[in-house]
């Protein structure tokens, strides 16, 4: 296995925009990749690319836009974790020696999809989410457990809404740069007792964009390219939600893989970018990635352990609370975060001395699809 | 890069079955080809699922129902190619030596799907599509062109089907068991001049599996097995239809490097299985492939070459006219078809002595989304 560099990457804005096509939104991800890998897009071998809803020959329609043809184009699908997939899936071709220049692109438009404006409806088959246990409900009965369990409050989840959307306003492609209050959030209108509106992370469009290469590649372009230590991706746990809620076990399988063959542990890691879909889940996160121990999650963040100026700050972008979350974008977005964080380029809201990132995802845990899939990429400078 | 086997194989019945879920399709499948390999389902250690419409954790739907759990599992689309792009990616999987086993599924629910029972749309933004240029319409003037060019009779391409079907009479899993002469062909409803209605491949529910391995894993099941000489696939060449329409500029280039990894030529080819959604189109698809000359695809077709018992039989298996077109599981059918007449298990249309075959998919042609993707395998006992 070959070592993999990033070469390159770049972001559509994120938000409601439902008059940019996914192709549009993915050609200006793209573009932005290409320019800062300062490759000439000839140059790029293997596209993989990423769509939950509508997806039909997702990396053809972007790729048309940029004038790349006649290459391997693979579009690939797992729920929220899609976008992670296609960073892996480049991340083989070039680490298998396949191919040495490879682009994997996640874009995702809300709210032209099937689902604009509602939440993301169960499957037909799915009697427990036609029963109503949708998304927010089932995070609603992690963070009731996470209250029961480990003594979280009411003002802790919202804590971590207040503590994402502070960063959000330091990063110029948030959907929302706005600063709450404990107050505010937990008294925006209640979704599912006890996750707020101001706790579930917005239905966005958007896109995102990496290119990878070889380091013989990376060489030639830059002297110091960040690298992917890890890549890591598991699927099929239906053994979460049976005896502890609270964990992850298929996210905890997943980072310790991670770990291993990244040959470091998470005392290693100095910020992170992972899965917060709703408020409370950015604790479970914590606890399933080791940034703490079991039951510990709550304490890390009143400690301020994961705000940017903290131990290990956990979501400097804003996250997915402050970004949005277009699903298959936001996959690709946490490794385009952690790659600037490790380049020094993160602006406002850069981690001071970032040298090793992990990006993370997770995606699929509703019912008939328990723990779709976790993927991790753990990142070093 | 390592030699890769295929160790088991399997399909679900082909055809129209409203009721039976696209897990449970992909059950059969999956499990049919576990049987096949002779392996425990704890052995497989990655997983490839496709499927074009609702395309959600396809893979992890189909594996729950058969209990494997907590392994890589990615789900992929490429327009009719997706179950190749699966097959390849088991492929990539073993031969970059990765994985030592995986499984590739493709399944597909057309009469539940968004598109049940009409024809497939054109995207939002495909103008051309709105406008009329659907499947059938391209494949028409393709037909059109073929007849001015190259002296194409409408009986010729009556014949194809005549052809296809009486294969699938001989095939226990077609959808359609029924001969057909060429005047019932040409008397079938007129779909768009000159294809009728038994020129077109029907809409249909169906998944086949196929189980790959290394050639280390292979020799503890088997003696003599069937092996993968190549896999090529290639998406993005939008000169299709520009100068020549009869030909596809992806489709021959995706031959050619499928050729040359395997180290033969088309000469050497014993069994084809290629997307015939159209009668015509598989007169053109023995151009790219090379089975014959450019312009020489009816003198072909005339000759018998492309039946059983003729030079280089294509779609023994009756192909999609006869069996059925399910988008993503013909995909991984046409490599469960090409190895079974490798084994010498086709039953009653099996080609006689086939040493080397070649499983064809192309698919993503409605303008907007040309030459989505082309994906060949070349396999040899």
């Amino acid at each position: 296995m070959r070592e993999v560099a990033v070469l390159g990457v770049g972001q559509s804005k994120f938000g409601k925009m439902p008059d940019i096509s996914v192709a549009e939104l993915g050609r200006d991800a793209a573009l932005a990749a290409v320019e800062d890998a300062g490759i000439n897009v000839k140059e790029i071998q293997v596209a993989y690319g990423s769509r939950l809803f509508d997806l039909m020959c997702t990396s053809q329609d972007i790729l048309k836009e940029i004038g790349v043809t006649n290459i391997e184009m693979v579009n690939v699908e797992n729920a929220c974790s899609g976008g992670s997939t296609a960073v892996r899936g480049v991340w083989k071709e070039i680490a298998s020696g396949h191919y040495d220049i490879g682009i994997a692109i996640g874009a995702e438009s809300m709210t032209t999809s099937p689902i604009a404006g509602r939440l993301i409806p169960p499957g037909k088959d799915d009697l427990n989410g036609q029963l109503g246990l949708t998304m927010p409900g089932v995070f609603g009965m992690l963070a009731r457990r996470q209250m029961e369990e480990n003594g979280a409050t009411k003002e802790d989840f919202a804590q971590v809404s207040v503590k994402n959307h502070h960063h959000g306003c330091l990063n110029p492609f948030a959907q929302y740069k706005k600063e709450f209050t404990i107050e505010a959030v937990l008294n925006s209108r209640m979704i599912c007792d006890p996750i707020t509106l101001l706790e579930c992370c917005p239905n966005s469009d958007g896109a995102a964009a990496v290119i990878l290469c070889s380091m013989d590649v990376a060489r030639k372009y830059t002297r110091n390219p960040v690298r992917i230590l890890s890549s890591s991706l598991l699927s099929g746990d239906y053994s979460y939600r049976q005896d502890d809620i609270t964990l992850s076990p298929l996210g905890v399988k997943t980072a310790q893989m991670a770990y291993e063959m990244a040959g470091c542990g998470p005392e290693d890691i100095d910020v992170v970018e992972l899965h917060d879909a709703f408020a409370p889940e950015e604790i479970l996160r914590y606890e399933d990635l080791g940034l703490c121990k079991k039951g510990e999650g709550i304490a890390f963040l009143r400690s301020g352990a994961s705000a940017l100026g903290g131990k290990v700050p956990v979501n400097p972008s804003g996250g997915l609370l402050a970004l949005g979350h277009p699903l298959s974008a936001s996959g690709v977005r946490v490794v385009v975060e952690i790659t600037q964080q490790l380049r020094g380029r993160a602006g406002q809201h850069q981690v001071d001395g970032a040298k090793v990132g992990l990006a993370h995802m997770l995606g699929g845990m509703v019912t008939g699809l328990e723990a779709g899939a976790c993927c991790i990429h753990i990142l070093a400078k």
